[in-house]
């Protein structure tokens, strides 16, 4: 979901990076003691960020990132959190940066849950490798992810869902839980983004997988 | 999908014991013999036989088995085969039994492809067992499908579906082929059923998954 580029966004940035950090290596290894947290979500792609800042509010035990690599995004979503009446940013961080670089950030088992929520179904196979669920990015993931860690993905898209249902058996991953149709029943536990709505709205089904990594060592 | 019942059924079906078999185990270990055929296909739960019957004249050289319990719906499927003009029954027969028994009627290794069409959900809990995809139905077609054997599903039950492929994941199957949505993209290849092109008007999404007998031996 590309947004139109906001011009106030560079510069606020610039002046939140206590909140959205730009540079989130300083932090590998020490999530969890900054957000005073056990176990550590990892939203990738959080565009405006509806879902990470409900889910972090929700779970306010827990600790939630959100990692955007689109400036405007970004500083959409942060704003949105820090202009929020009565948010509490103590368990929430943002990051502005690539994912690609994810390996940069964090230590090795420090993640404890990944969410890849309606990401860019990249449609044309020239381009499958930058989808966020594809081998390189799961490679990646597993080393961040904890023991039992788990991928999380909800998406509209089918072939996207169907495809990676593929890559994430074939790279090391068990299925945990699996939707073709995840709205039908009431999941009062997730989220629901005014993204995610819309789709639910036009009667579209929302595919989910949650799976887990598999222990090497058996 | 239950049917009325059929008057004529019996008697007609106690004469067509050369086509539509009522003690299956007679061909245990002979059915590729009988068939004419390198590759064996067994639907489990043929119905009215539509899918049989269009598969067995698309795949001539295939051998073809249609497997159902029910006794008017069998009939049917049996008398619309041998009724149809120009039909083949070279390499295709039916069964008329309960697929509890199908280790009884087929040797190991025998199956190439297991065939689940629309197969009952049965949704309430205490009758998951019922289900074909189920874990005791798994141990079953493990034993007579050949080495890389595969078990393929079609549904319209997202609950079936989504069941299912953690039955597959969990009993040593592994996914081949995975789709939310099958009919969006045209697939010549698989007969499209009365039943299936139902719900094809309807706007209802076809889930199909198919899946391979995993190599025990490693």
């Amino acid at each position: 979901m590309r947004m139109r580029k906001k011009k106030w966004a560079d510069s606020w940035l610039d002046e939140h990076t206590d909140y959205i950090f730009q540079d989130p290596s300083v932090n590998k290894g020490k999530w969890k003691e900054l957000l005073s947290c056990d176990e550590l979500h990892v939203e990738i792609g959080c565009g405006k960020g509806d879902y990470l800042i409900n889910m972090s509010q929700m779970y306010a035990d827990e600790g939630w990132i959100g990692i955007e690599k689109d400036r405007s995004a970004a500083a959409t979503a942060a704003r949105k959190a820090l202009e929020l009446e009565g948010y509490n940013t103590n368990n929430n961080r943002m990051v502005l940066a690539d994912a690609a670089d994810i390996l940069d950030w964090f230590d090795e088992k420090e993640v404890d849950m990944i969410h890849l929520n309606f990401s860019d179904p990249w449609p044309k196979k020239h381009y499958h490798k930058r989808r966020l669920s594809s081998k390189d990015f799961l490679d990646k993931y597993k080393i961040i992810l904890q023991d039992k860690g788990k991928i999380r993905m909800k998406t509209d898209n089918a072939q996207l869902f169907e495809d990676s249902l593929i890559y994430f058996l074939q790279n090391g991953f068990e299925v945990v839980e699996f939707s073709v149709d995840y709205r039908r029943n009431i999941h009062d536990e997730d989220a629901i983004t005014e993204y995610e709505s819309k789709f639910m709205a036009e009667g579209k089904p929302i595919y989910l997988i949650c799976v887990e990594k598999v222990d090497m060592i058996q």
